[in-house]
């Protein structure tokens, strides 16, 4: 596996393969690498002829009061997995190559960049478009890899490669758990033995609510209502930043419960932020 | 010369020029076409293989009261003028194929674009940065041409295409004027005779403050003065949007004349605005 820093060199390989007809498959990630990153990876490797994933910790998506600082490095172990997964190149830049002085640009995708974790996270979603967009240009993939656990994350990008004529095709993969249900996530590891507990209830009002919802519920509030009873009862669950039925492609919640369902919560446990999903079609 | 309205079209033709290591030139123009324009053709042609013009009036660079509706439109005289220079393809998509519904993605370089001409046209270069990265990624260019006259936006476009890996180099071709030395525009032709004569000042304004910072004159407001009393004393202008050296790199004003100054201007006669703007190197 070769390990490039510097984005015109990952350009001239990138086009190099192009230029032979080799596909590309891109995986963007921020590191500390877990199983589901890893199901990115297979599936890239499987609809592709080269399969690079980038490590970045881009910092333009993270607001001051953010982990930034303290987000997991785990860079040893991060380049064995992808050895191991047989990944083709590794393309693990720093900020100052990324965001030399003077950078002033960024990519916003109005609309649905202010919804769920946006109202949250100002600023989020135009970092992460921006550096995406970078990122594309630098691989040049014919695909990019994306999980659903960041379902809102996964829709901006669509938008923003389907707007800009990016003509890359954008895979969105399942999301993975641990055994309990846990959705994997490079946080958990923040989470302490009694926190990791408590998290659980997040799978299990999404589960509660897709039940509601099969069971032939059509009240989108009541659905509602039954997820958020559940996350305030656990009592290390500090706030719930939203929890609802949302309308997957706009993003907006809805009322009455339609063909297509996005269950999806985002709490705090202590100072960590958890976010999970569902969709529920019937 | 082929024609093309579709751009995922254009896309796969680009795209087969690349795979033959054929490089492309791009001359993106809102077409009513004059020899400032064909200046770019040539050059195109002189430094790549196939040369790609691009005729789109890309309406989200204009404010609601601009000229929009009234922008010049001389599609038969246009493309005859493009088979007589030799371009290889004209890309010439409507507003729908570049705008389709839900579209919602922008891109901003802040700083320079709230100078100059931003701060009378606010929204104006988001539009522009954004179609010319649309326009980049549907034609791949490893050049793209950009005349002089519009001088900011050469330096936005520049600073997008460094900030988000686009990859294509940006050639900025030197102005051209008619023989009296009035800047060609498309926008020109608003012109009546007696304000098309008016219209000389901004010459008459750039050469005189050229000619005070070659004698030796080291203070910018003592040429901003001399330019701004020439445009004022012209009974036909209407308005005074800006006259004044900057720094080219900046955009910002400057104080004291430097090694490289940019003299810019923009007027409105009537209700024609025009700008014309010179580099005086010291």
């Amino acid at each position: 596996m070769e390990i490039i820093r510097i984005p015109r060199i990952m350009q001239q390989i990138s086009e190099g393969h192009r230029l032979k007809c080799r596909s590309i498959g891109l995986v963007p990630t921020m590191g500390a690498l877990h199983e589901g990153h890893l199901s990115l990876i297979k599936r890239s490797k499987c609809e592709n002829d080269i399969t690079v994933v980038s490590i970045f910790i881009n910092p333009t998506q993270f607001d001051p009061n953010e982990d930034l600082d303290k987000y997991p490095k785990e860079v040893d172990s991060d380049i064995q997995k992808l050895k191991d997964a047989g990944v083709d190149t590794l393309f693990m830049p720093d900020a100052v190559q990324m965001y030399p002085d003077g950078f002033s640009s960024s990519i916003k995708v109005s609309g649905l960049d202010e919804k769920l974790c946006g109202a949250f996270r100002p600023g989020h979603f135009s970092g992460v478009s921006t550096v995406v967009c970078k990122l594309f240009n630098i691989a040049r993939p014919a695909r990019a890899y994306f999980g659903q656990k960041d379902f809102q994350q996964t829709q901006i990008i669509r938008r923003m490669a389907a707007d800009l004529n990016i003509g890359c095709e954008i895979v969105v993969c399942p999301i993975v758990r641990e055994s309990d249900g846990l959705a994997k996530s490079s946080r958990n590891i923040y989470l302490s033995s009694e926190s990791r507990a408590a998290a659980l209830v997040i799978y299990r009002a999404l589960n509660a609510a897709a039940d509601l919802i099969r069971s032939g519920e059509s009240n989108a509030a009541v659905v509602k209502k039954k997820m958020n009873d559940l996350l305030v009862s656990e009592p290390l669950v500090s706030e719930v930043q939203y929890a609802a039925v949302y309308d997957p492609s706009t993003l907006d919640e809805l009322s009455q419960i339609s063909k297509e369902n996005l269950l999806a919560i985002a709490i705090k446990i202590g100072e960590t932020r958890l976010i999970d999903n569902m969709l529920v079609l019937i």
